[in-house]
């Protein structure tokens, strides 16, 4: 944990709050604060600042927080995502969080076995403690907002222009023959929407209503990853050319 | 398996190869083929092709091979890796080989913790078969080449010019301020060796060392990532931008 992350109704108006259970074991035993020495916390969705260690005993922690910040901005690249098998998504939460992404929508697709969507990883109090696990790890606290779509066809056509109004949509699709994102022209608060495929890909009618539906499709390099693989990589390569874009556009500016 | 790989030795002068385990489970489980029917092969470190099924019991395959293409190149990236917790580098094994790598060097850190050395993981009889699934994913043949270093000064300062005598080496560093590259003057055969450090990160000794050595600090975005995720990341990074880089100069010389 490089932050302590706190549900806003944990934290008494001025500043207090006391921990017991993993929070408080981690302040104990891996960072060992002790009264008067001082932690980094953060509120769910809200400011980053630091906290005084004000009482403790072999298993409960008082804070004293101060928050210095406002909150982290949402992070710009969103996931759609066909939902994996139990065991790579439970892989997933965590890393796609610290990774950075405003929200995971998952989908059915053809090459989804239907038994996946019976899971308990599918649960908002299974995923939840992994999406704050990779928060805590990268310092953030913009909680993923999460949705589950069993009906693709139906969640392309109708509900996405809800869930991502505007912003540039790619499709990752291994031999497309360009590794282009298309980036170039995007507004700097625009957002991304990253879709990727089950294991064996999306169907070609998949793709179609992708494609007519404004996913311009681009290919990683021909490689065929294992989903938890490719999410990682992908959602790193959509955060760089979009830090690579703002980095030119402050350039251009200060010339 | 999109591929299914052969030792060397396995295959009979005429491309004959008789399959058991895990492999033929493979091949007649889940690719379901008969004899008459054809699946991909490739021989380790060697050529991709086809095999044609000439029998099949319930627990064996008899392929016959036939070798279409020459070798795969080398990955041009290769790894140099602060070794990470085991159940993190058990996890890796596949996933690297399935991103390509060149070569995996493991070493020691001030902020390795030594019993990590101990363990089964760094046997060659433990990862060997979890990088031939990564490439066996990936359709590559590369077996990337692994050496465990326990002496990092020793490593750096002799060891590594033989291990990579030429090419741009990379670290990364979270905080140093810069996310470029500077792989825009690589050579189009030259190599990018990659040092990712130990969760916590590298000291300043090291990094000193490192880059009295040559290895220019970059800055993925200053979210800090597990080990696992932050070199899925960052090769996955190395890999796109090199093929930028020889996308911009196919156009060049087209132009």
């Amino acid at each position: 944990m490089n932050v302590i992350l706190l549900e806003p109704e944990e934290v008494h108006h001025q500043g207090e709050v006391t921990l017991i259970g993993p929070r408080a074991r981690h302040v104990l035993d891996v960072l060992k604060a002790r009264p008067g020495q001082t932690v980094r916390v953060g509120i769910l969705n809200g400011s980053l600042g630091f906290a005084a260690v004000t009482a403790a005993t072999d298993r409960s922690v008082s804070l004293h927080c101060t928050f210095t910040s406002g909150a982290p901005s949402r992070p710009r690249v969103d996931l759609l995502l066909a939902l994996p098998r139990p065991k790579v998504l439970r892989r997933l939460w965590a890393q796609l969080a610290a990774l950075g992404v405003g929200q995971i929508i998952l989908t059915n697709a053809e090459r989804v076995e239907r038994n996946y969507f019976d899971t308990h990883v599918l649960s908002e109090a299974s995923y939840r403690p992994l999406l704050i696990e990779g928060l805590q790890q990268a310092r953030d606290t913009w909680l993923p907002r999460v949705s589950i779509h069993r009906q693709f066809r139906i969640l392309v056509e109708d509900t996405l222009a809800e869930l991502f109004p505007r912003g540039q949509r790619l499709v990752a699709h291994p031999g497309c023959g360009t590794s282009d994102m298309r980036l170039a022209g995007i507004g700097s608060n625009e957002r991304v929407l990253l879709a990727v495929g089950p294991e064996g890909g999306w169907n070609a009618f998949e793709l179609h209503l992708l494609s007519g539906h404004g996913f311009q499709a681009f290919d990683m390099g021909g490689r065929t990853l294992r989903t938890d693989t490719a999410c990682i990589a992908l959602v790193a390569l959509v955060h760089s050319a979009l830090r690579d874009l703002s980095g030119r556009a402050d350039q251009i500016r200060t010339e």
